[in-house]
């Protein structure tokens, strides 16, 4: 892990952008990380849109975890922002483009093929940012995954054991596999569903939350489309972070 | 309104007891309810259990909202308690025990029978109630209704206009016209659902949270059957009233 710029973000928060094996990153930590009392971690995960247009959301997330005690690290999506594209992706968001102009149903296939390498190249890249992140001095467990594509979520909770906590956001499309493993996730969770979000399966979304193995696992659903999260379910999510990570 | 027994709870809260026009009701007041001050009024909605029965969880809730510096105040149900019995809900409730004894759906006329005729009788006595307590020196709107038969809270909220926020329990079967009710609810709803509550239909819930007209409703869905309601989802249910009635 190389860091590559910082900067203060007010309030004592300070942001540093990394480099790990040629896959950018951000870290953000509040001033109480000193190596003496590292703070627990929470993983921002994101949408496939590249970091830099994610930039102003993931740093207000950042700031409002940073002042609950939390550093913070997101890292970009294979195939995002200014990585490679991923020609199995590309392909997918093609036929999920056609489908949807030509007003066909979106099938299971194109599905697959827009998460399942996803989250086969994304979630062994936030294991090693983990490791890298985990050794660096100020930042402790536990750790939490909070928000992005729900798929990387399910399985990162379900193969990485340091993984305390995970607040996910039911707004992507699920391939079918991922039900059956949402089974095997077994951390506390915190699903938010956005209602009328347009762009999401609403009956995908409660049944993947009926699926999740978790003894606590709680469903917020809120009025006002994919980006209008209200401001108090975000303070309920960061509630659920404080209950289960400090 | 007559008071009929008064006492302290601790914490400056006081708790009278009060019959009105023959119906038995509960009043609590926080120490910082005073004259020149009026503190809002929670309605706490309940079971058709008795007051005498339901006595410990209400007065938990009087007194947290208490904290809170809410007013809260309870009457009893119709054919509840030591008030006398209501033949059609009597006989609407020994056809549900046969119903569920032999196995057989719990059909559209057994759920009408059970909640409409006191639908009908109760909203006009919560009403009547809601003029005396506000006429109390010490309390003052805005006044929230919490929990208790669903439809009771779904109606009242339609053609009580003093009610500004209600917070509903999705834990009782729901009539097919309140779907259609449900639709005229405008004020904010904060809606809590046992996901897996044995006695409660989920699907009916959803139906019923996707059908209310507010502009904000969220729905909290937790685990732990129908009397397990989570502290930290009480405790959001608290927030909500304090975000819409202070």
């Amino acid at each position: 892990m190389r860091f590559t710029s910082e900067q203060p973000l007010g309030d004592g928060v300070l942001e540093r952008a990394f480099t790990l094996d040629g896959i950018p990153g951000i870290l953000w930590t509040p001033a109480t990380a000193v190596a003496s009392a590292p703070v627990p971690l929470i993983l921002l995960g994101h949408p496939t849109l590249g970091l830099r247009r994610m930039y102003p959301r993931l740093a207000a997330r950042a700031r409002h975890a940073a002042a609950d005690g939390f550093a913070t690290a997101t890292v970009e999506l294979p195939g995002s922002g200014d990585r490679p594209r991923l020609p199995v992706l590309e392909q997918a968001r093609a036929d999920l483009r056609r489908a949807k102009e030509t007003g066909r149903p979106v099938d299971e296939e194109i599905i697959d093929a827009l998460v399942l390498p996803l989250v086969e190249e994304a979630v062994p890249e936030w294991q090693a940012a983990l490791d890298a992140l985990l050794a660096l001095p100020g930042i402790g467990g536990p750790v939490g995954y909070s928000g992005g594509v729900i798929s990387v979520g399910v399985r990162l909770a379900v193969v990485e054991p340091r993984i305390a906590a995970a607040g996910l956001f039911a707004g992507s499309l699920v391939p079918r596999v991922m039900f059956e493993e949402a089974r095997r996730v077994t951390v506390p969770l915190h699903v938010l569903l956005q209602w009328d979000d347009e762009g999401n399966d609403r009956q995908a979304a409660l049944d993947l939350f009926d699926a999740f193995g978790s003894q606590e696992k709680s469903l917020h659903a809120n009025m006002g489309g994919h980006t209008g999260v209200p401001q108090f379910a975000g303070e309920a999510a960061a509630r659920f972070f404080t209950r289960h990570l400090k």
